[in-house]
């Protein structure tokens, strides 16, 4: 699923190495991953996927089934096919941890290699970086709006394939959600996994209730019951006189599924149905095409829900389905380079992004400098990989969550907000802006 | 990348059949795949993902560290397990072919298979079917909007993972695409790949002229140089100097390629200054945040361009990035079923589609019915597996791609539309009408 095969780029990526090849251009190059501007509803973005790119960087090769299909393709040349066999990654890299906030244009990973290899490798490290911090930010902004209730990614059947669903599960745990429903991800991370009942399974059954005692059980533990598949007040009274039957065999329903209509009014009668019955200590998991708008305006109006289950619109981000992400070459063989396309100009050199955090213990600046610069704040990209071999060890998918938890209690208020928030604009330094004028008159276009 | 990981599924559907096993509930079922809405600016959608799903299907296994790591995850016990590992998919499956176009409520797939084995492959049935429909939907819009133009899938970097890179490359592809610059998409599905230069390949050479050069004589072949890094006009004098000494080393320049600022005004300069030269044979190629939108933008005002590379808005579907699609029980053990959720009402029982085509080769109207029922027009829904058994070959992807573009020049006017496209909504038959009232009037809510 985290696939490495390392045809996993775009074939002008190929060309190009075969052109460096050919003119020996394999002196150190320096790309760095930014973002240049975020989606209107992002008041922040939360750094993800870095593990992914470390394990891809580490195990980059061409096995001899891709070689020998690039030489069939008729595409490339024996000479420069063997010349891949031998490419591995060897370089540096510099990020942002998991779970890091970052604005725009705020270098999140710095790679130093040989311009083939960090040429490379552009296409898969956008890939997994891109997706990653994509459903991390969104998912943030779903646990913000919850305050505390319990979420569960649902969204597996409507990301966009497999790699997507493991990594949208992954992501959103970072992000402060409490588990998936895809089992495989809880198999690969070793996240919590969360299951109810489907629509399905009520209507394979001649009668809602039958199917409610077939499945309590049959699967005791964690009981939660889907109540929308055909009247939700009728099949709530029900579930009120199963509970009866099923406690003294030692069985407790622990919350009610509602997936359809209105959700707050419908949270609201089945409170009301259970509390009359005196069962409060059951709970109510509310589900359906929510985001944190709806998760937001559910809490807002006071609907009972112990937990939310977010599928779709968290794993395709849905208001938000890409950001504006881009690996660019700052320099090569010393020399700081920039490129500058019409509203796509770059700043140029290896860089650092230093924040300073206030009083209050947010934010208070953000200031992109040369990484050879003192400035004040912390330092937000470490070191992570040297000559191609990881720096320290993979922290936990716990650690990673933790941090994210921390990191985002740092945000300004501004950046919080669901509607309209504000992001910080990293003010760029003096000596920054002097070697973008240098660059551009040392390159003769 | 096409994960065979049999617990690519949601947690519910392992425990669903845990219970359905616990009650011997493995009489046949029938679920039905099909999308309840289109999305605002879709007219019609484009079936695709079949292959996969037949492939996913034949190889549904639990492999032993996969049912080892279900015992250790506490959820399931040995019994369940030990069953699960003898579990295959060895039901039916109708569907339309892939490139068919098709309607909301209109079912897309059939499995009729023993309960468990039609509920378990749900999830991953949805994943797999939901993105390739949605990318060959809207590539097909964009192949309208190109008038036939060269057009190239740019998206790998900013598609959502591996799988979904490669997808989209075979997705759009059987939508019309000419091919994909995603090198694995290539190997996997054997369609054309295509490749230009970034400019950090520009960027890393001291001058313009030496990064055009350098690349013309590594890469002759099909050569398309980026002349954006800097100033256009002045690589474009650039690339027709250098042509003129290419020439004679047998190197033809095929096209300029232009990846930002305004695409319309620059391929008209890049033409002038083109033609002023003679070089009327150098085509223009056009990429950067493209979509139908932009690309019908263009023709309409006449931009010069040959061709388009589409890359982020096509592969995650930008405008449109889920489809409200659904996998629903239509009938167990012979008796009919429907869900009745608020907005969320099925028809119930096995379908089929009967599609009319009027004078003009147009679809004049579709019909929902029973599958028994016989009416007029043919039926889109085919057998396509039996007993878990292929009934007939993989067609190739050309042939799949021709069939595309044979039922996309059967739509209406109305759906063809870019901008407030009109679907077609498809009739109800009477009998099914019938049969809803029957199903409704059977169960016991």
């Amino acid at each position: 699923m985290e696939s490495s095969s390392a045809l996993l780029t775009d074939l002008y990526q190929l060309t190009m190495l075969d052109a460096y090849r050919q003119s020996g251009m394999t002196s150190p190059a320096v790309f760095e991953l930014f973002v240049r501007r975020l989606p209107r509803e992002r008041g922040y973005l939360v750094a993800a996927g870095l593990e992914q790119v470390l394990q891809y960087l580490e195990n980059l090769r061409f096995s001899s089934s891709e070689l020998d299909w690039l030489v069939h393709s008729g595409h490339f040349d024996r000479p420069f096919v063997d010349w891949l066999a031998d490419l591995r990654f060897t370089g540096d890299v510099w990020a942002l941890r998991e779970g890091e906030v970052f604005f725009a244009n705020e270098p999140i990973l710095r790679v130093t290699a040989p311009l083939p290899e960090a040429q490379l490798v552009e296409s898969r490290l956008i890939n997994i970086i891109h997706f990653q911090t994509l459903v991390a930010s969104k998912a943030a902004r779903v646990v913000m709006a919850a305050g505390g209730r319990t979420l569960v990614d649902f969204g597996m059947r409507r990301a966009h394939g497999a790699e997507a669903a493991v990594w949208a599960a992954r992501a959103s745990y970072v992000a402060g959600f409490d588990g998936s429903a895809t089992v495989e991800a809880g198999r690969r991370f070793d996240l919590p996994i969360f299951g109810t009942m489907a629509h399905s399974f009520v209507q394979a059954h001649d009668s809602e209730s039958r199917a409610f005692l077939d499945f309590a059980r049959a699967r005791p533990e964690g009981l939660v019951l889907l109540i929308d598949t055909y009247d939700v007040e009728a099949a709530v009274r029900k579930v009120i006189e199963l509970a009866a039957v099923l406690e003294p065999e030692g069985i407790r329903v622990r919350a009610l599924r509602l997936d359809s209509g209105d959700l707050v009014a419908g949270s609201r009668l089945i409170r009301r149905l259970l509390d009359e019955a005196g069962r409060q200590d059951v709970g109510i998991f509310l589900s359906g095409d929510l985001d944190e708008h709806k998760v937001a305006a559910a809490c807002v109006a006071g609907a009972p829900a112990t937990g939310f289950g977010v599928g779709t619109r968290l794993d395709v981000s849905a208001d938000a389905p890409s950001l504006d992400i881009a690996y660019k070459l700052q320099a090569y063989a010393g020399r700081p380079r920039r490129k500058r396309s019409l509203g796509k100009a770059t700043w140029p050199g290896a860089k650092q992004v230093f924040r300073e955090i206030g009083a209050d213990g947010r934010i208070a600046r953000d200031t992109i400098g040369r990484d050879t610069e003192r400035l004040s704040g912390w330092r937000l990209l470490e070191s992570v990989m040297s000559a191609g071999r990881r720096v320290t060890d993979a922290p936990t998918l716990e650690q990673i969550r933790a941090h994210a938890v921390d990191r985002l209690a740092s945000l300004p208020e501004q950046c919080r907000s669901l509607d309209g928030p504000l992001p910080l604009t990293a003010v760029i330094s003096d000596d920054l802006k002097r070697l973008a004028n240098e660059a551009d008159a040392a390159v003769q276009p």
